[in-house]
């Protein structure tokens, strides 16, 4: 039994509450700014408005943040619940009042292209936050896993990954259950890595199903123009897991979390809109309201992979899914697969 | 513009009419003695009777099999288009009556399991069949491309392997179009052994499904737990193409392909069936009539690397699904997926 508290009540860190209580830990789940009205009616009714699900009835406590100091004190790990729309407000808030002895496990998915163009994960990007006399042990949860599905305790498969494999084993004994399952990694920069571009690629991938459906949607989905470009998605991927230096093996995360985000929620719904015809800030239009990690990832990598090609480490040509997807949303481009750039020779 | 002799009726060898018409090539369909029907129905009507659409109406010539010898007859290409349970008849009866100088494009999926165990894949099992005396040249293709999609003109992309590169661009200049998307690849040992493997761990994956949706089947379908054996089915897929000696970016055509078999088709169908919880001779009994490749394939599999483990050359443990498949399909085994079993531990 630990006490583990969670910053941010979003859906995902909101559903880590059930495998975590079921171990008997002591939560102190700890709202943002932006999480007010969801703590309150968490406090008051154990229903949580946006994961639309009752959480556990006990082993929860509920902070707003102005409490967030006593929620600290005394925790034996934090996790950093938020989306990647506050990790800045996390860094900025957060990380000066967690004492060097916590570790933190972050569940915020994505990367941050560097001014080089360069890109790091969010463990990587908050440690470089920190001032130079204080360090903080940060891990990551990556894999596929939504957050509905593990608060209905379905059966999910996550991988923890950080520097220091004992800590991970630890992390590991507070959360599985049977339905919750870990593997571990301290490849924390390939695992970050393919966690984050599956969002890029599955919005790729259902650009064919918009394309399919046709700008009224009543076609029928296609599947072989699908599995191009998933494909084309794990050739990509595999590339840049090559680029960062993260272990090739990582492909298996991306592909599962591929195969989980192309059926369903924002990802899909973007794709789908642009291949459908619609310009980006029409779909965007449509989507009002939604945070999109997709769009700000696929840009991201983009850039990364346009620094490298300008550098000569890379052939742009080797990355025409995710520079046409690029093109898409930043270039007000039509969609028009680049199907025949997929193609290759492999000559033994 | 060549003579390309199609021999097997079947949706897939088919549905290659449309691309190798709209090349203008002069094509010769030629039914397998199961094929009967089709053929009569085709040369009347110009209907597909399992495919579903009419084929193209100008560049197609129909044959029944006691005229394949005239269907051979100064063609530039023979297609072997039989499933994989048409093989043995396809290597007895069409393989002695080709002259060496036509080279075989066979769309056959599969591995063959030797006496040891050892998977070959059909291009080889041919060769194998051949007196010693005779030279073929037998390419092949792979990569995920539904026949009904195909002849519906939708954008595809598959693979096509061989030992000869040239021989191989040349099949591509014959079969290529605006929707017909062709790789090649001489790496032909890891193109069919990923292109394989895929129904077998398609069925893997579908049993999530059927778990989800309950022996009644009004559940709702997970991802999570789909993705987590996606995943693993990568991860097992890896293996075993590094001990066949396929390079391991084969995984892009196992990754698609499977994909894209989870999504439907006969495969779906008995994973799901078993998930639901009914025994294989009950699914089996629901799909009556109906040719599993998947079965075939997952046996084979297992069968292999039990035969590698009992040599010590795996570790039986490193595949834990395609044995769970394996136990569900051939010794009655309840499923009972070994979530556990699929956690890894990654020290760098």
């Amino acid at each position: 039994m630990s006490i583990i508290t969670i910053i941010g009540a979003g859906q995902m860190a909101s559903a880590l509450t059930f495998p975590a209580t079921e171990n008997n830990n002591k939560i102190r789940l700890v709202g943002t700014p932006l999480d007010r009205e969801i703590i309150n009616t968490a406090k008051a009714t154990g229903f949580h408005s946006t994961l639309k699900r009752q959480l556990p009835e006990t082993g929860i406590e509920y902070y707003q943040i102005e409490d967030v100091n006593e929620a600290i004190d005394g925790a034996e790990l934090i996790i950093c619940g938020v989306s990647s729309f506050g990790v800045d407000w996390f860094a900025d808030n957060i990380l000066p009042i967690i004492p060097e002895e916590i570790p933190i496990l972050s569940i915020t998915k994505g990367m941050i292209t560097e001014e080089d163009g360069k890109m790091i994960n969010y463990p990587q990007y908050f440690l470089s936050k920190l001032p130079s006399n204080k360090k903080l042990s940060i891990s990551a949860v990556g894999g596929p896993c939504t957050s509905y599905e593990l608060a209905d305790k379905d059966n999910s498969e996550v991988v923890f990954c950080g520097d220091d494999i004992n800590l991970l084993r630890k992390f590991k004994s507070l959360f599985e259950t049977s339905y919750y399952h870990i593997s571990l990694s301290t490849d924390i920069v390939g695992v970050e890595c393919a966690v984050a571009l599956k969002n890029a690629y599955a919005l790729g991938v259902s650009l064919a199903i918009g394309l399919a459906i046709g700008a009224d949607g009543s076609g029928k989905e296609h599947y072989n123009s699908q599995a191009a470009l998933f494909g084309q998605s794990i050739k990509e991927a595999k590339r840049i897991l090559e680029i960062v230096g993260g272990g090739e093996e990582n492909i298996i995360y991306f592909g599962g979390d591929l195969y989980v985000t192309v059926f369903g929620g924002r990802t899909r719904r973007i794709g789908t809109l642009l291949g459908q015809g619609f310009s980006f800030e029409e779909a965007m239009e449509q989507l009002k309201g939604v945070t999109l990690e997709s769009v700000v990832i696929a840009t991201r990598a983009a850039k990364y992979v346009r620094c490298l090609a300008e550098r000569g480490v890379v052939k742009l040509s080797d990355f025409p899914m995710i520079t046409h997807i690029d093109e898409i949303i930043n270039s007000d481009g039509k969609v028009n697969i680049p199907w025949k750039a997929f193609e290759s020779e492999k000559i033994l």
